[in-house]
């Protein structure tokens, strides 16, 4: 099945536009976990089966892994939702960018080593960049377009003839690049009124919104701008805010508890 | 000691601007090799041990290893350069990008578990996604700015008020981020005239040249537009071009073989 049929199915089958983010920062983990051979795997299980029946999609992002030499426990994550939930999408959120020969390594990493159904990718380097990615007709390709730091406007606010970067991106995505009907698009929940102009541009591709949750973003704004005509197409992301909500022995249902408020609040405004 | 200050060094000790790039594609690495437990890092350490007095660094592409689950090796491979030749700079060329507490993890990955001296960073997100690595004063921040694939004009010529994007990357390099001089640019071979340009812009800041050797770089141009007043100023780096020089069992010395002849061509320019 393509990502973008599978993402069809779990938005439906769960009623949630929810993905949380998995991030295991090892400062924040529960105490009791620590003793154990995979601190980081038991964590990530715990969330997800107390929170599976409430989210469109997970999202790991790799740094909290790559920087632990725990890529092994990131492994285990992907193979235990594969396998037990296997109607649920997972994101690779590794922001890979390189040319040719190295973005098939990536591809490789991400789609095969990891078994995610999407990987999030930057467009600095151009479509070439990015083919091997596209041609992985049944996996998603998530595009940086605009991003939900402070500073994104560094570059992405840059104007050329009259229009700014994340939009030049938008456009190239929606004109050019998505000859496999596989492209989504990273727009932060932090700048709605360009969630907005970017659904405008880009009919019903899906995307991926961080920043509510700790980095602050409104979630009626957010999804009021950004779901398309079906009330879907959008994947809205909260990783600390849902994982670390509590850091006792009920860290899991305390993670469940914030994500059902969340995706409730998310379909309220539907 | 700064990167900037280890690269100068280097530059003279070893009277060369050559960069090796040590991505070991599997299917090229020499046949013998593969019996052995770590083939990459065997690879790896006779290309080192072949070619570390003609070379001011080595460049390992990170997807090369983590697409085969060998991130163990790459370890080694930077441990065994570290302990065995500390003078050489090593650069872990792995185009991060992600908002501040991600990119943070990032700077983990390469600086403290990698032990690399510098690590290539993409600037879509912007100066505040960059901090955690500039504010690493004593090692290198490696910025995409002309990258040397085909399509990197699809954003990077992109005109902001007349000016080209990648310039615009060049000079806010120069003039807002850093603070702590630890910058470089990546700035591909196969635009001589856009490496022209960038020199003239950035002053003595090092330049990471790639696109020489497989991807038709040419030699001269290359050093002609790029090198500094001081006849430095550059990494030029060759990858698939050395190491794959010869598949049999004197792969090492083919490789030697190969980048004295680039060290010398490169220096006949300057």
């Amino acid at each position: 099945m393509t990502f973008t049929n599978k993402l069809k199915n779990i938005w439906s089958k769960n009623n949630s536009l929810l993905c949380v983010g998995l991030d295991p920062d090892m400062e924040k983990l529960p105490k009791h976990l620590l003793k154990s051979k995979y601190p980081v795997f038991d964590f990530n299980k715990a969330i997800v089966d107390a929170t599976h029946d409430l989210v469109c999609a997970y999202k790991p992002q790799i740094a909290f892994y790559s920087a632990h030499r725990a890529e092994d426990q990131l492994e285990m994550t992907m193979q235990y939702i594969v396998d037990k939930y296997p109607d649920l999408i997972i994101i690779l959120d590794s922001k890979r960018n390189d040319i040719g020969n190295t973005a098939a390594m990536y591809a490789v990493e991400a789609f095969d080593r990891y078994q995610a159904d999407a990987l999030t990718v930057s467009p600095y380097l151009g479509g070439d960049s990015m083919t091997p990615y596209f041609d992985r007709k049944d996996k998603g390709v998530i595009i940086l377009c605009r991003t939900s730091n402070a500073g994104s406007g560094d570059l992405q606010d840059l104007e050329i003839k009259g229009e700014k970067l994340y939009k030049v991106v938008a456009k190239k995505a929606v004109n050019e690049w998505n000859y496999n009907k596989n492209i989504s698009l990273v727009v932060g929940a932090t700048y709605p009124n360009e969630l907005k102009e970017i659904r405008s541009l880009v009919g019903d591709m899906p995307l991926l919104v961080p920043g509510v949750g700790v980095q602050g973003g409104d979630v009626q704004a957010t999804v009021k701008n950004g779901v398309d005509k079906s009330g879907t197409g959008m994947m809205i992301n909260s990783s600390r805010g849902i994982i670390f909500s509590d850091s006792g022995a009920n860290f899991d249902q305390a993670a469940r508890k914030t994500a059902l408020g969340l995706r409730d609040e998310i379909n309220s405004y539907r």
